[in-house]
């Protein structure tokens, strides 16, 4: 993945270009925790050898897996950065499109690029921060935190 | 649901926070009255523990609705805010995201979080005016208004 | 299709709204050319009385195509405009919903409006170039070129 500032100013916005083989969730999270990313979301589109979404059991409350294990298009990812303690947290959901059009989604769990990923970044100079909802388990944005 | 001002300037953007039972439909709406939007735009992600979605029936001229009665992932809900006479109309669209990864997706009629929604909205400082659409009866942009 | 700017600055922010019979991709190539965009990103919802959208064929290296010859709502229409040589390139990637909520997705070859289609796009200062992909073929962003 590489990365340029198109915007510079109180939000900046950078083209995050992911690669193949490229793993989305782990790098976008080290470009989080290396730029200190506070409050961003971003949007992306391009394609995916493979993914792992997450549909949240409410009952369970835990992330049930749904694996996609074919060439993908990325019809859309949209997510949000926001603080967790002190580290960056990406949270991130995805509609992915198959050969004949029909669609997959959920929560990105893990995803690898083919051939591109092209994220469009806004990096906010304010902040958002997540804490532990009780009901959910789920670390959530809190904006009173 | 709660805001936080995340950048000022000539485009503001704003997150909106949205908890268990909000309601966002009209929430949005009453957030788009109570800060006069005249131009925003917006992109969520998050969980709904039910919706009713519609689809325009071109020979009807109205929404057919699509009951969305479990809980799902918001995959993506965009939308924008425009005046319709003196009142800020929210248009969204959204696509959610079933236990087995399917999708369902319309015209945002009703959505019920469970356990959050997290709006990104930027509010920018022109305006955008709708008029009745002859065609379709709807109220639609008209950017010379 | 008629534009309106919404936000001057370093970012600006345009309002494409495009009207019954407007063909997408071929009115928003002609945008991007006479207004010389170099970096930009836009994100939609409407309606569509048909689309072509396509499927990225790995094997055979081209788009495999997915005729929509019907009504259909736009849930998500997210992409970018990058320069390849001196021509801003439009890549666009949908996700339309269907009279039962059904989706279907695809990278965005055709598509012709009914009624409107409401494009926000945001033209930043920068430029983001493509080169060609020789193992995709494919033109994709080059952020060292």
């Amino acid at each position: 993945m590489k990365s340029k500032i198109l915007n510079q100013g109180p939000e900046r916005t950078i083209a995050l270009i992911f690669e193949k083989g490229d793993d989305v969730v782990s790098l976008l999270e080290q470009y989080a925790r290396d730029h200190a990313l506070s409050a961003s979301r971003f949007s992306a589109i391009g394609a995916l050898r493979g993914a792992v979404l997450g549909y949240f059991d409410w009952e369970l409350k835990a992330y049930e897996r749904i694996p996609v294990d074919e060439q993908v298009e990325v019809l859309s990812l949209n997510g949000d950065i926001a603080l967790d303690g002190d580290e960056p947290k990406v949270h991130a959901h995805a509609v992915l499109g198959r050969r004949d059009g029909s669609t997959v989604g959920g929560h990105l769990l893990q995803a690898t690029v083919q051939p591109t990923l092209e994220v469009l970044l806004i990096e906010s100079p304010g902040y958002l921060r997540k804490t532990c909802n009780r009901e959910s388990g789920l670390a959530l944005i809190d904006v009173d935190a």
